[in-house]
């Protein structure tokens, strides 16, 4: 089949990929499938995966739309057991921990990942179902009440999902980015959003939760600074290397720190049927695999939303 | 009065210093004062303040033995309106920030800072009441339940006194620190501990709570590769200076980090009055204020645990 292969950082088109086909999976026929910033860092070799990358998709299974949770997990370690299955201790990943993932025309997963598209979503929409889960994963976490001061730090696609989420709280909710479209874009759906320098010189609110939404170091330390005592940071993006901070100032403000990943697929697919959200305006360009390496540039752009692979 | 006065880091005792008289507080008459790491770590010059070091204390206010908590606040600021007075904006901190502390024959606090000391506690015994609360702050913070799997790492004064007040839980309870004397007296109250090195060689255990009280780099690097995915680790010592880690992992294993600091007052007391915990034996050596500066060559010492200042 065709997909796309990772090696030593090197990212290309093959036609002479074997098909999955896994005792106890399904094999799903992709559909199309969403160019996350993980699989960018996948490409840049932060990560040592190698094989087909990809993790956010809609397919055809048994002749109906799924979409799939991507970790496949042993259901018997202590994690399975505890109702933390996402870090089962031997779970692969698909497209990023030893399993090939969804950049090709054939991926395989276990039948009991996926989930099927109801007919009100798109196909278009479904796709972001994964992304959309993982942004809802914060309020799986951390209790957000109406009126509570939540700031979101990083305008690009997880930004703009986490923010329209966390919107549905009620939250009093400031998004802070560099990009004027991509503001611009939250500001159409009535979320407060501005520039960091304009946040820097206007305000003097301290938030009660803040999402790190960007993966730098300055990002981190804006929401770090942003926060009241006893204030939760959310970390949403994963980071290359490793960052240095003032641990003491945790401590003399109590702060809490959290990391997030993983979130229910269930309730994204109910966010989506019921227009709770709007996706399509993140998606900026579709491809067909042929032109993938076109669509890695331009998902790598500074300015770009969310890229497509139409993989059937 | 007499007292020691901190200033460019240097550490001297004088005898001309006027006895605090503030408007609306209480003159207390220091009787006892214990030496924490925080006031070697001012001595080390790793904090701006200048003046009276000191903020663990038992006094004398008109008749009665008092403790005292520590942050003299506004009540007005978002912080002191939203119950989280210890954080308030305007705060000034015995001894820590912008107000003379307890090395010294005589301190000011205001009255609603003091709490009276039940007959049943010796002085020895309430002069650990403020690290004793700190220790509580965690069950504050963190809900930790009989079964639990916790560590505690660090040894030390504090470690001695979160390892007590966390065994009133019934949770599964392990220290792990570098003194055998220091572990010796743990055991005596049936509390496992180990030395680092036998932790890293024999446990496999995956905690759930992790308390780090060492303040140093290994020691938190021990407490974050001990705990299991989705587990909480509560930072309960100041850092000098910034600290390096990986945030990737906090965000792939969804870690929650926890800055913990003053607690409360009343329960520790209750806990000292019920006998609950046994801090006496933590006592390792009293001087009077004449013998300050030998008192706290004493306490920087490695085995050293609690070292006392006798005031009055």
């Amino acid at each position: 089949m065709k997909g796309l292969w990772l090696e030593h950082g090197e990212l290309r088109l093959r036609t002479d990929l074997p098909a999955p086909r896994q005792a106890g999976e399904a094999q799903v026929r992709v559909l199309l499938a969403g160019i996350c910033n993980t699989d960018l860092e996948l490409r840049r070799g932060y990560y040592p995966f190698e094989g087909i990358p990809g993790h956010e998709f809609v397919g055809e299974f048994e002749g109906r739309r799924v979409v799939g949770e991507i970790n496949a997990v042993c259901h018997q370690c202590d994690a399975c057991r505890n109702d933390r299955s996402s870090h089962c201790e031997r779970r692969t990943v698909l497209g990023i921990v030893g399993r090939n993932g969804a950049f090709a025309e054939y991926l395989a997963l276990p039948r009991s990942n996926l989930h099927p598209v109801p007919d009100e979503i798109t196909t278009e929409e479904a796709v972001f179902v994964e992304p959309l889960a993982a942004a809802l994963e914060i309020q799986e976490q951390v209790r957000i009440s109406a009126g509570d001061r939540v700031l979101v730090v990083g305008d690009g696609k997880l930004g703009q999902l986490v923010a329209q989420t966390l919107a549905l709280t009620g939250c009093s909710l400031t998004v802070v980015g560099r990009h004027a479209a991509k503001l611009a874009l939250l500001q159409s759906r009535g979320i407060r959003s501005m520039t960091d320098s304009q946040f820097n010189d206007g305000t003097s609110t301290r938030f009660d939760v803040a999402v790190e939404c960007t993966g730098n170091a300055s990002g981190l330390a804006l929401a770090r600074r942003a926060l009241r005592p006893r204030g939760v940071l959310v970390l949403k993006s994963t980071y290359a290397g490793d960052l240095t901070m003032n641990a003491s100032s945790l401590v003399v403000d109590e702060i809490t720190l959290i990391g997030s990943r993983c979130g229910p697929f269930s309730r994204a697919l109910q966010l989506l049927r019921d227009h709770a959200v709007e996706v399509a305006p993140l998606i900026h360009a579709t491809y067909g695999l042929d032109d993938a390496m076109r669509a890695f540039e331009h998902a790598a752009r500074r300015d770009a939303l969310k890229v497509l692979l139409r993989c059937a």
